[in-house]
């Protein structure tokens, strides 16, 4: 098997906590340079921008983009331009429509451009999709609140336009539910509350449903301490679904059915370099539409200013 | 040619000043009955609700949704579930998502979806579209600017969520340009004025780009007095095209190249007959997207509260 050389370019906190590891785990990839305004590794080549590790670096298959949002776009471009396969972190742009340009680029070019959702490869969602395939589904609610302040320390960018804010966390809680449910579902509703001094929301309240009516309800904050919650119900026609831990844990009518450590970044680079060896594109925009259109008919309310 | 029967539902100002009479112009179209909470025509059929007119109203090949967005995804669900044609005014939706099932809905019954984009058919779009075809376009400014007292009076719709605001009479100028322009756009960055009391904004700027960098701007504003403008100027290697009236003319290097009069619904109508010939549906959410998108990635402002 030819390794897969990928450059990681922008190195914060999800590249140092997700990426470096899964990378070092996975078969057939391998971590050949870095490309960040102010971080490197000792021993690996490192580049300011992904355009001088492009023109100057060593030669690389891959890029795998943990940039934030808002210029990751321009960064994929150049690196379809130049060849290679791309892999995006989440969300995969900052609008919906800058993405066709770049799967067309990317089919034209016969190379993988992947818009990953790790949150779908948590080890409890597939067992939960299955379950509910047999069941009928009469309610869905999400509650998913963290304290930003832990996650999302120095963050900055969260809080600018195109940074999405507590739909940076609450994205994920869609990818699963797009992922788990038989039907597709909309937004029917949403409250978005913004500090007083931020461009994103730092709590939402969501209502969607799907075309036979489904209630599906969500809950996104930010300003939760304590206990932290990464949960989605569903009550069936047998028994009641919880998936907890972000999709780690699932349960029925409380009790534990499957459990599994997390691998959810190295399911990622398994897939692709699965995908890099067809230059197969995978991207599924159903998540971000969903909070493009949130932000589109949402009731905006002004909350008090935030402090990092 | 057997007739289709239509009926309006939603029996408003833009039902009165265009709908009524398209109808009555087209060849193979004939208005049947009416469903409007408050309005109605002496001696045509009316309904309060569509389910009323579904249910005891005389036989309809088709509904012509002409309420406001915030309504319209559930009565097309219940027309195109009675076997209905259905025809949507702009914008589609509230949301971009909740069109999918519609349309999957719509091929299951074999019924036409027409979201409908009655710009496009202004008098000059076309020839603009082939002019451009021949051209190397370098830049793209939209200047849409009218005064919303004059134009939507008592349309309290238009400030709620999911209203759109601005973005109303904007998302005509985006539905031009998406037809008019060989590849697609995306919104890069956008500024959305908000008044204090209200959930939609009153003015936006957008600055959008294609994948080879294309500079388009554009700038909506509803508190236009004075004259008002519907224009869009397009340089490019061989001259500027300027498509004013909303549509309606076109010249080049000033000099006026195409003018004709407005058969923008007329046209819908010939088109919705055709498209309902063979149950066929066309739904082109491009302009809804950009509109979403520029929500979602928007920086946005307060500014005086409006007062219709």
């Amino acid at each position: 098997m030819t390794e897969l050389r990928i450059a990681i370019v922008g190195f914060g906190k999800i590249a140092r906590d997700q990426h470096l590891g899964a990378i070092a785990a996975v078969p057939g990839a391998t971590l050949t340079a870095i490309a960040s305004r102010n971080a490197s590794l000792p021993g690996l080549p490192h580049f300011a921008t992904i355009e001088e590790l492009l023109e100057k670096g060593p030669p690389i298959d891959a890029v795998s983009l943990c940039t934030p949002p808002q210029v990751r776009r321009a960064q994929a471009a150049a690196a379809l331009a130049a060849g290679k396969h791309v892999m995006l972190e989440k969300p995969p742009g900052t609008g919906v429509a800058e993405l066709d340009p770049l799967v067309a680029m990317a089919v034209e070019a016969k190379r993988t451009l992947f818009a990953t959702w790790h949150s779908r490869h948590a080890p409890a969602v597939e067992p939960a999709r299955r379950w509910l395939l047999e069941r009928r589904i009469r309610s869905v609610h999400i509650d998913w609140k963290e304290d930003v302040r832990v996650w999302h320390p120095g963050q900055g960018w969260i809080w600018e336009p195109g940074g999405l804010g507590v739909f940076d966390p609450g994205i994920n809680a869609l990818s699963i539910l797009t992922r788990i449910l038989p039907k597709p579902v909309f937004v029917t509703a949403a409250e978005l509350a913004f500090p007083a001094n931020c461009q994103a929301p730092i709590a939402a309240s969501l209502t969607l449903t799907d075309i036979e009516g489904l209630p599906v309800t969500a809950e996104f904050d930010f300003r939760q301490t304590g206990p932290q919650s990464w949960n989605i119900l569903v009550e069936t026609d047998r028994g009641r679904l919880t998936l907890s831990g972000g999709g780690r844990r699932m349960a029925i009518d409380g009790n534990t059915f499957a459990e599994a450590p997390d691998e959810e970044y190295r399911e990622l680079y398994r897939r692709f370099v699965e995908l890099t060896a067809t230059g197969t594109s995978d991207v599924d925009l159903a998540p971000l539409r969903l909070v493009a259109d949130a932000f589109l008919l949402g009731k905006r309310t002004i909350v008090e200013p935030f402090v990092d």
